[in-house]
This record gives C-alpha cells, sequence and structure tokens, in this order.
C-alpha cells in the first residue's frame, strides 16, 4: 500500500521559505505571484493490506514525526 | 488563480532525507514502512485568470527554480 503525505505551514503561521522564493520568482520576471507556500511531500510504501490499520499507522506517523502539529497541518492519501 | 506544484525527487536518484525518516520510523516501531521517499509541495498564488497561460509560466518557474529538473522530477495543477 502506498501513502501520500502532505505536510503544510499553518496558514497563520509566517512562512520564511516561501516569501524567498516569492522574492525570487519576482526577481525573475514572474511578478503575477502573489503568494507562495511551501511544505513537504512524502511518499511512504507500507507493507501492509489492511487500509483502516495503514489509516491510523499513517495517523500515528504524523502525529509522531513527520509533521509538527504545533506549526505545521498534516493530510494523507492511501492507494494500492 | 492557484496553482499546486509537486517536486520528487527522480526514481534513480538517492533520497537520503527519506532514508533517515524510513530508519527514524522503524526505531520508533513502525517497521511496514519500506521506503520513504521525500519531496516538496509549493501553493502558489497567482494574479491572473488565464488558465493557458498561468500552466506556461508555472512550468517555466519550474524549470527555471523551483525544481532542479537534473535530479528531480516536478508535476503541478491549476484551480481557480
Amino acid at each position: 500500500m502506498k501513502a501520500t503525505v502532505y505536510v503544510t505551514i499553518k496558514q497563520n503561521v509566517l512562512d520564511p521559505q516561501g516569501t524567498a522564493v516569492q522574492g525570487a520568482l519576482h526577481s525573475m520576471g514572474f511578478a503575477e505571484v502573489d503568494k507562495v507556500r511551501i511544505g513537504k511531500y512524502l511518499e511512504l510504501t507500507l507493507d501492509t493490506d489492511d487500509r483502516a490499520e495503514a489509516e491510523q499507522r499513517v495517523r500515528a506517523m504524523c502525529e509522531k514525526l513527520l509533521a509538527n502539529t504545533v506549526v505545521e497541518d498534516y493530510s494523507f492519501e492511501l492507494e494500492g
């Protein structure tokens, strides 16, 4: 089973990396870019076929390691 | 218009960050995790309503700044 995890910075938290990328895009002529937010994208390959269990386990991985839930949100999709 | 960009490391390129996260998950008891690949997830807010133009511009941003096309792949979605 494959899990795709998205970790994003919460809306009310500053994203200096995104601001830097926006500045770089502007200086390269991409003036239409209003805002940039940067997060992480993780692909996990899991050795299990139990979808309900996988969902619970991936949620635990996000809470304990993959996301810092103080400043980040996460979501994930399971397939296979 | 909003663009969501996914930047991933090419399949044949080593991903030491993913390997480190996999090791951490194993040591935390998540033994079912076979493989971890880590990429970037970017949300761009664009001041344009022209979908065709936005697609061309976001592709240019990816090629020139957002992805290192030697070792990374990218894909993106437009909405709004």
